[in-house]
């Protein structure tokens, strides 16, 4: 597996679904997903990549995933996740299920896109021309949840030619059989897999060579 | 051309950009657009259209058009109507040329799309989503402007599937060479085009059916 | 999990890659994946499933997978599938491996799709408009390889709209691993998943019913 | 309007529809086309951009238009020009008409793409992955017909983050209107605009500089 080269210049940083109803006790499925949430420490990993993105000059989007009461009561062909989602009206736009965590909190460096609707933001968001109007073909992906939203994110950004480097650690899932599968297929699909350590190291360097050459 | 049957159970009411830049004098580029919106009296046109389905159980769907600083001062590939819109800050998410018009306020049959980015909401917003999990396979369409975003909607629905009616008088772009381009490419690329007061009364023609058969 | 209808007038079978490359021991990949191919009997139980298909009158459709000299050559971002598929020039166009297997061989009742090019024919070929333009919105999908081509048409299916029931055992992977990570996100993501005893005898159904109607 | 950089590194000249039933009076429309096709000298162009790209090691693709007798009989939503060309079987698959002009016979240097289906390339065949994949971020369009696939592969192009250069006189159209409204809409939407002579000379004098570099 070859090592990306993380160029801030076409590099950006990609985290699906940075909200509550994912990453905080509060969230109306925290029985399906806290245990590996809690398990990887995703939160303490995205702020950490989110961080060295910053340092480095590295672009950070969100793709987050929102629903209203109009969705919840007129879609008519739910699949078994879409069903789980509805009953429990997660990431409702009127509650704070679908709030960014605090701890995420948008800054200068970060682009919130659209909200995605089914599992894929190239499908039902701007993800594409935000990325590709800034340059972008480069992608570190982390966020939640690994074999949904992250998985369908970076199948996309594959069918479209952009190379990504997918972080195993920093994400989770409803259940450490979907995490497995995400992991599996990562494996395949991913033009990198790397843990969060290295890749802030690496992000880290680059920031340095960028400085070094000013 | 054949004649679309304007089903409620399958049809759908989208109307594009139907916002203050494109069709109130406020707007930033209204001695772009002014003349033609006015000539047509696309507000009035599109209210009529707009209640008519509201009647007849036909959903009402807007794709608005909307940018944000970031997008003005980070995007780097600007074609002559980027620059147009850029230039003059034109749906400005800070301003009110973003704003829905008053006369189009959505209501509980309105269902407002995330905004599209370039030109057509099927590569940058859930319209294609919103439209299928509803069942809906044949458009009704409408609104701003006619060489662009409404063209781009109508291009971009043929290549999914969907079977689309064109409404050829409740729409104006800016000149009239502009209107001219698309009234001829509508009348290649819809399946029927047709003008408001026509299709007005077909509308309330399917209402008095459906009202009939109860 | 609801069941679906599988109604002759709006459902298709889908296959992907029913090519030598995946189903046949001659395959350049038959070390990876001959053993789930054999164990689940894929060519078996989709031809039973295309064959029951055209007795009831549901459309079939092929999504294949071929590679031309150039795209071999050319293609500059590898992820670790398209590095195992090119180095063994898997599915060659000037080659066997790309073949429709003759126990598959299209018939009246088939239409061949243009190969897709990554994983999914949504991206990279003509599924959506085929399917749409004859009026389908239900699909029973099966083929190879499970957690590759056919979870990313899965997914697309999903994000454009369709219902899907997968076949759970028409269907195989490179590795009893690659298998339960595509079995786990069916789950999640079907509108439905059945083995093909079931799926062929609810087609027979659907027949039956066609022509008592008649 | 800004004067696009046509490096080979970069840039690709995409070709629509180089087909006989658009270039050559053996055409089942050259009643409609003919005229400007002709007027314009459409295929002595495209075959000196044709040239001029190989000579300066810039790639071409050609996006053709095929059809086949099941899509005849099947496609159930035909709009006015999807009629015209059923109606006349244009781009029929099993006849003359979808040949490539012998002009433009595919050389080393041409990559022919998957028949596109309705008018572009980015929703039905391997335009995006074939150009993504090599790189490819700024194109040169040309071919046929104007306001229909040339100005559809222009659109989605645009959608997806390409940098276009649009041919103006390297192109024509079903009647003087229909090439009128193509012009009008290339001003708005193409990066630049300019005319088979000047992009000859500026990809001679990509190749001159890259020579000189050597």
């Amino acid at each position: 597996m070859a090592e990306l080269t993380l160029d801030p210049d076409n590099t950006a940083l990609l985290i699906t679904d940075p909200q509550v109803d994912f990453l905080k006790p509060e969230s109306v499925v925290w029985d399906k997903v806290g245990e590996t949430v809690e398990e990887n420490a995703v939160v303490e990993k995205v702020v950490r990549l989110r961080d060295a993105a910053s340092e480095s000059g590295v672009p950070v989007f969100y793709s987050p995933h929102v629903y209203e009461d109009a969705e919840y009561e007129e879609w008519e062909h739910l699949n078994e996740i879409d069903r789980i989602m509805f009953d429990a009206r997660m990431f409702d736009a009127t509650g704070d299920g679908a709030d960014i965590i605090p701890e995420l909190a948008p800054d200068d460096n970060t682009f919130v896109l659209s909200p995605h609707k089914q599992l894929s933001g190239f499908w039902s968001n701007d993800v594409q021309i935000q990325l590709r109007q800034r340059g972008i073909d480069t992608l570190v992906l982390a966020g939640m949840s690994a074999n949904l939203c992250v998985e369908s994110h970076l199948r996309d950004a594959v069918e479209n030619g952009f190379e990504v480097l997918t972080v195993t650690d920093a994400t989770a899932a409803a259940g450490r059989e979907a995490l497995e599968a995400a992991l599996t297929n990562f494996g395949f699909i991913a033009h990198e897999t790397a843990e969060t350590e290295a890749v802030v190291s690496r992000l880290q360097g680059s920031a340095q060579m960028a400085s070094n050459i000013e």
